[in-house]
């Protein structure tokens, strides 16, 4: 991996930024968000301008550009690899470490007095532009929106924005039509004493009109906006998509069956001025539901006595909790994905040894193997496939110039994941085709304990899940060990890998209590740098318990895996776990031989079965 | 305990209200807090205005008045003494309930429109003046400072502000002098460019100028203020105080030896006006830090523009972190606290059968046993001396008419400690003088399980105590069970039993990262209603851990027990307990024989030492 040269990059930026021809004045930084309009953390090609100043392309990270400096905040997952791809022209600013200011910080301290930070407001949120903008100008700085985004100015490639086909989902995928709901939706409006409700999250608007399309990468997602009244529904974006019968069938374009369930539509890029005009009408007591993740931009065109900001919508709070249809659906993606998988160790047991096999040519074989499957659409993030020392980035996608082959003497890791139509998978094993070493077996067998604590944890309901975090590290921390990302995100039913609001994590933002019906990743890991990465990541399903008591009536939750991969045996030292810990291994391998098994047998794979029935010999 | 009468009260409150003499309109709502103008939670009876109007008096609650409604808000701990202690005029709001609204959504859904909602601005905290202000402003009414109490108005026997006898401490008490402490103070405010700190909580002042007092019960401080700039230091306190030629001497009043180190005294009136003057005489740059805690009344005095509110003082964590002095003065306070404990539980086995014990006189009995320690000074807290039922009550407090005699036929809970003048101390302990039930020592053995999971928690530097709160209940949770209370707090040296800005708890609020020389409780419990309650609590010292890995070099903490009392092997289900749990019970036990015997055998309580030596043997 080698370093993107910025050099001239930044020389003309800088130029653009003193010019005064996007804005009334010099701007003396400029801050480079990494999301787009939608606030994405996947996003487009045409979007990825943090990626294009500084040659970071990590998920998550802001870059700031001053006449002097150039700098580049991310978190612990990213450390190393945005220090490899960043040239010295930029500073990494490490995120969660103590030495490390935060942004705001970091302005107050280079800047001279009275200075003008810029930022697009489109790909700012309203929440970070708040605070952004308090730290500055209590410091007797200001913080400015430049319309023109300052790095498209010196983008002269840059790509369009994607429009792909829009997929319709029956109700045998969603469990629930649109129409119930935005009827669900406007129940809570009401209930609230809103009058329009604004979804700008991707995601969210895929999710409430039972759409799916391909905008952006592994997220089965198309660029729209919607704006939800008490009679009226408006849908913003490209008009062309619009044009297939299907499409216009499902949202009853031409033959709305109720006049409130009438869909207008409008061109993506009117949302703006739409809004203006809702805006100008709105009475004295009217209120607007708007996402304080929603962009700067959109969220000031609501005047402040009408807007109602809220953490997350209601939209993210009703698609988090799954209903019947989306659990039998991602139960059936499990399983799938899990054939996939037994196929691909089977197979690489077989072809390690001849020494063919490489981090990239396991990617593609596993994503062959899962593209056989039944209603396969595309991996829902890029593969993970990590030998020996690349374990230990946390983040790792094999490049041909970090290609490792994997050999019998270093442990390989695999997060990989797919989107079906019937749901989304996100599974990460760690295996060694050889001899482990005792260190390696002794940090598995912690993060195992970890992963276990979490999974087979009895809480009440109600519980935060940044509350069973350091379940999952305890074992860890015993040992002086520890990782430095959170345990768990929230997994869409074929929707985005990663969404809100509820996770498992030291961190406590937007973080609801768990309830029935959530599905979330479990994921701790350990990584020993320069040496190996180590983690173990189920799906699991947020699930009543039946404890002994039910202490005031509020009920127990726990976790029932919905992902069905064994765990390696032989990179366990059994020793250091307890009887029970060792009897959820072998009940959760019984598991996995009786429904996977029965799915391979089925589908006549029975090399792959037969490692599936080794794999899940009980421990002892 | 039969509720206090407030229908008369409320009348006559109801008339100030609306009478347009202390505010130029009518109040529609007025706020009781239950703080002072420190927000102290313990506080003098000149101050107890909130348990004045409706009769509740806990250490936690917020009553709000309107024309047709009274409602008190209050936590788990105080839902049953709430609900015994107020009339049918008061609604009891049970906080941490999913369907008790807050304070402010409670208001905007009674209150009709436009409405002018009051409160004291000395009372309520500046940080929580915003908020219910923010609340009420969006919904169309209005927060409005009302300069005379409205509560004082109607409160015609209203005691007077106590001015007890100052103490001083010597460095061989405290490790540093005040003027290192002021020193340090400085050295802190220049590294923030901060030109001057406001203190207003009162243990911080107690604790910067090692000046101890007795104004408000069970906490060793008294009424001030306190004002330091980078060369002058003003204090607040009612001046008679200082005739005394010890405390002048101690402040260097009369002879001061730096002139930056001389003291400056006020009547404690004055901090509004002598703050109001420093304010008009502030440069362009000059910056006061005041704690968002404090009163907004004091906060409000300082120009916004000059303000730097924060959420804790640099005082608070400085006075978390114990030096090796008050360290080895903690040790020594709870050695000697163990003694009387010791004596206690070995008087109450020989009394008990003879049917004379109860409640009280067991309190008064512990307080007896305490008061021959060397450099006892008075209780930390009203003890909590509870049998069967009254268990349940989580801060009961025995009263004549509840008071129950202690059997060999119920649970008996005793949370109690002392303030000695090395050491303040907080113990509970949970026996039984008969024969447990197998549900009483189920649930105390799941308790003990999370006592213990917390204090042989190894855990990384710079974990925030939020992350340990779920160890403490994982045994209960696993059950059905829970407790509706924190797990633990800070607690001072001869200064206040809780005290911030650490803790252990679910809660997240102003909750730095534990460090080497903080001390917390670990006291988590189980309460069932009607029946009985166990709570196990030991103060226990962050200190350094060596883990056998030390990952990234971030270091590793533990906690060490200074509370060394036996814990009832009697009450614990031992089948419950794993290896590791045993071997942790045993070797408290042994400590507590080794370093409580020796100090039992050199005060020749041999009585005492023989329980001692019972109590403590090796569980198998």
């Amino acid at each position: 991996m080698s370093p993107k040269i910025t050099g001239e990059l930044l020389r003309l930026l800088r130029q653009a930024m003193r010019s005064c021809k996007y804005f009334s004045e010099p701007i003396h930084a400029y801050i480079v968000p990494s999301g787009d309009a939608h606030q994405s953390e996947y996003i487009a090609p045409c979007d990825c301008r943090r990626e294009f100043i500084c040659g970071f392309n990590g998920s998550a990270g802001t870059a700031i550009i001053t006449e002097q400096h150039a700098a580049m905040w991310t978190d612990g997952r990213y450390f190393l690899q945005a220090s490899q791809q960043m040239d010295n022209n930029w500073a990494l600013m490490k995120m969660g470490l103590k030495e490390t200011p935060s942004q705001e910080d970091w302005l107050i301290s280079v800047l001279p007095e009275n200075s003008k930070v810029g930022v697009d407001p489109w790909i700012i949120a309203a929440d970070q532009w708040k605070n952004m903008s308090n730290a500055l100008t209590s410091a007797g700085h200001s913080l400015v929106a430049v319309q023109d985004n300052l790095i498209d100015v010196v983008w002269t490639d840059r790509p369009e924005r994607p429009s792909t086909q829009l997929r319709t989902l029956g109700l045998e995928y969603t469990g629930i039509s649109w129409q119930d709901k935005i009827t669900t939706l406007r129940g809570k409006m009401t209930e609230r004493k809103i009058s329009w409700f604004v979804a700008t999250a991707l995601d969210e608007i895929a999710w409430i009109f039972n759409l799916r399309g391909a905008d952006i990468n592994y997220n089965p997602v198309f660029f729209a906006y919607a704006i939800v009244g008490m009679n009226s529904i408006r849908l913003f974006v490209d008009l062309k998509r619009l044009s297939d019968p299907v499409v216009r069938d499902h949202l009853q374009l031409d033959s709305p069956s109720r006049p409130e369930l009438s869909v207008q539509t409008f061109p993506y890029e009117s949302v703006y001025t739409e809004l203006q005009a809702i805006c100008a009408a709105l009475g004295p007591k009217d209120k607007v539901w708007i996402c304080d993740k929603a962009s700067c931009a959109l969220t000031q065109v609501v005047p402040k006595a009408h807007r109602t900001p809220i953490p997350y919508t209601p939209l993210c709070l009703s698609k988090a909790v799954k209903n019947a249809t989306e659990i039998k659906g991602m139960k059936m993606a499990h399983i799938k994905d899990a054939v996939a998988l037994c196929e691909l160790f089977a197979w690489l047991e077989k072809e390690i040894p001849n020494g063919n096999v490489t981090e990239i040519s396991a990617a593609d074989k596993a994503e062959e193997l899962r593209s056989q499957q039944k209603d396969f659409v595309g991996l829902s993030f890029p593969t993970i496939s990590s030998v020996g020392p690349n374990g230990a980035i946390i983040h790792y996608r094999p490049l041909p110039e970090t290609n490792r082959t994997l050999t019998v003497n270093e442990v390989y890791l695999i997060d990989s994941g797919a989107q079906y139509i019937d749901g989304t998978t996100d599974v990460t094993r760690t295996v060694h085709f050889g001899t482990p070493s005792a260190f390696e077996k002794e940090c598995f067998t912690y993060v195992l304990k970890g992963h276990i604590a979490v999974s087979a944890a009895i809480f009440p309901n109600g519980t935060k899940g940044h509350l069973l975090d350091s379940f999952a590290r305890a074992a860890l921390w015993e040992s002086g060990l520890d990782y430095l990302h959170g345990t768990g995100h929230g997994v869409g039913c074929f929707l985005n890998v990663h969404e809100g609001p509820c996770g498992i994590s030291y961190k406590t933002f937007a973080d609801e209590p768990l309830e029935a019906g959530m599905i979330v990743s479990d994921e701790p890991g350990y990584y020993e740098d320069g040496s190996f990465g180590i983690r173990i990541e189920n799906v699991v399903l947020v699930a009543p318990a039946k404890p002994k008591y039910n202490y005031r009536n509020r009920g127990s939750l726990t976790f029932e895996p919905l992902t069905l991969v064994p765990v390696q045996v032989k990179m366990m030292n059994t020793e250091l776990l307890t009887q029970k810990e060792k009897d959820w291994v072998n009940e959760y391998h019984r598991r996995c031989r009786e429904v996977v098994g029965a799915e391979l047998e089925r589908q006549g794979r029975m090399e792959a079965l037969q490692w599936l029935v080794r794999e899940t010999q009980p421990v002892v």
